[in-house]
């Protein structure tokens, strides 16, 4: 039978400041990226969500980033390999602490915003981020964009990894995301997006934007939660993939 | 054999800001207190520090403070138990990972500054300091004040503690350290204080700055690498400690 | 004929984290307090902030708090006088360059979070934040707690000042306000609330949580933009202030 | 009679973290280009620092740099020119206060490294820097790369502006700095750089890394004042100068 999992970037509120509605999303997805206290999050934030994530059966995952909270992790920055894999380290070492405070594992890894882009396109940053996985939390899956840098590196260093999949995002010919600046980048339109998905995860496949029929790998789908219609969108997902058969599982269960 | 343990802060450098002769102090010490990137350290300096720590066979500590960079984790701070609670559990994992990453184990847990001078005194945040440890390093030492709150908080929770003195500091007749806002709180004089180190360890005796004797478990001895004549203040420790037949260990080999 | 102030506490959004509903409580207030950037706000949202409040002709007050985001500048510290002069004249330096880019003078500072409350009961932080306006901003009215140390440490060092009430809290008999930690310190009902506003205002008087009638000045009325309800309460505040012949004005035209 | 300033970067500790030999090198440098804390920098150390500075009698300027402690403000970021503006404004307005406690002017504004780096070959970065420097302190000089996008942004909105000229570094042909990652990027013999800086002053030309002469305008030269091997460059730098008959005074006095 088919499996996939459903992922969230989670636990990104920041003191008086809250974002998204965990609490829902955590009802739909399988596993959850809890940023860890440098683009998000912090030291309460974190405890709540990993909770939070713990009662809900949802795969606990570190969601580390640029240490740029003002710009949420977003803005690109020229950051050496070895700076990368020990931010990754503290903050994987950070999450996996709250992770055994409610006694569970750290599932996963998953770079976030920029570290997440540029370590998709640049192997040096992909193998540090994988080097700081290996050396905080061996047995952890190291999650990436399907077919990306990401994917080579993980498995360079012996981690298991998972390979994710965006439902509202465009691709191009060689499996890379299109930009978010060109046209035809997001795909808002649930009725192309959800089969589409499922597209992804029964066959294997998806049309990029030149109209191209490509291989992909599926292992996670990446979803939204921060207003009640992305919430929505994760529901005719789960929906769709279920009437296709497929069966929605922590990360842990695809990946083994 | 009488054993006694020497504990350093160290780690406390942060960016491009140089502080302590580190690997100077990690060649005399056998304990190390390290900076978790909330009042000092990140995550450059805390690699690099949780490394010659192994390399010179230095026990590794964490060392956390409050969110406090700009004060150095040295400003009285009102703070509720369960925010204690989670920032040590935060930076207790972050430090964990890097003595991970060199296959070294946590050895202890000490607060750093207010953290540690409130705690001190307040059973409530004795007990909240005790909780993170317990929760996210559970096989480290609790290290406080000889005779504080912590202490007995530690054992409350059933962790190790360690009872911790100091060579430079005057004591009160409660156990308590005069505040260093008094006339002769600290003491600079090493003719005075290196024998008065050499009674606590041996006698378990402390004269207090009223003229009494009073009772004082040391476990681990607190010294200074801030300076050249702090590097030579532990060497003449260390020597007059050995000559009195004392063995000088990590203190995981103390407290056991 | 008698003016007041409507003031709001605005521009506390941080980078991706949205807070307020600054744009709508500014149709309402006459004077803005906006933060600086150390327990909310920054350089984006500051810049904004400033630009609305300049287009609604509301006058603009620097707000500086604490260095505190995560805690939001409500956590009580230990701080010098130094530190606070020193942190007020940093933050009414840089609220009052944007409102200089738009052509606006600075009208008023008001400390916020822990730093009011703290300089309300102490002289000497009282003293330190009107060193500070002084240095920084001498032609700027502080606005402080009616009756409190703030005002009179504004009078000492020659600045204009401005008293302060709440629309939404409970007085003591020696005209402090009664701790939130206490059973009835808050005035949710708007049926007692609006009234209490309008006798503050029109005859100088509020009755304390014990029954007694005390003397208050009410050059500014403190209200919220947090939420749709606290709009709500704004705008009748505003009806029941002009029914009794009041007129609100921005507060550079209330004291003078 | 020629003149020319010389500046130095100062103001760079935090905290409790000390940086620079800031008391020595103001003796010698007629003006100061000052962090405003995001950098490096803090509320206590801008207060001292300027105060210092104006009992210098040096000149006292602005150094704005990127939100990035850690990273001291050398990472490259991207960043946009709304951004870039905006947080020049800040920094400027906050570092302003404090010269305007003093009651000293603000005499000039100095981008920080990335940021300097980064607007000295971006047209855009450049007119942003310019904007904020125009809106926050109008009358103050921009202080930029000799024949960078900077002198022209500073130009083109009707700012007063400085070219700033680097005695240890080596020159491309057109006129850039050589990166520091190529080799004889740097000049670290005074018995070359010292003759060649009073060469840049006297003669307005400097000998590429490539042989050739090209022009250059030096109302400013860069000197450091980390060590004591620093601080004996500048004094010889002064001497040099003073012997060619050039006269060395702040940067007000060079351009007007």
């Amino acid at each position: 039978m088919v499996k996939v999992d459903l992922n969230s970037d989670i636990g990104e509120s920041f003191g008086a400041y809250k974002l998204g509605l965990d609490e829902e999303v955590l009802k739909h997805v399988t596993s959850a990226n809890i940023a860890c206290g440098f683009h998000a999050g912090d030291f309460m934030t974190m405890r709540k969500t990993v909770t939070e994530a713990a009662k809900n059966n949802v795969g606990i995952g570190a969601h580390p980033g640029f240490p740029d909270l003002q710009g949420f992790g977003r803005r690109e920055m020229k950051i050496t390999a070895e700076e990368v894999t020990n931010l990754v380290i503290y903050q994987v070492g950070a999450l996996a602490a709250y992770a055994k405070a409610v006694d569970r594992p750290l599932q996963h890894v998953k770079a976030h915003g920029s570290l997440y882009n540029q370590a998709s396109k640049d192997p040096v940053l992909a193998e540090a981020i994988a080097a700081g996985i290996k050396a905080a939390a061996p047995q952890a899956i190291l999650m990436g964009l399907a077919g990306s840098a990401m994917i080579t590196a993980g498995k360079k260093v012996g981690l298991k990894v998972a390979q994710e999949v965006f439902a509202d995002r465009a691709y191009n010919a060689d499996g890379t995301l299109v930009s978010r600046a060109l046209p035809g980048s997001m795909i808002h339109d649930p009725e192309i997006a959800v089969p589409r998905v499922v597209r992804m995860v029964t066959e294997g496949k998806v049309t990029t934007i030149d109209g191209q029929d490509i291989d992909i790998c599926a292992d996670s789908i990446c979803v939204h939660g921060d207003n009640p219609e992305a919430i929505a969108f994760v529901r005719r997902i789960r929906s769709a993939l279920e009437e296709a058969g497929v069966q929605i599982v922590p990360l842990a269960q695809v990946v083994s």
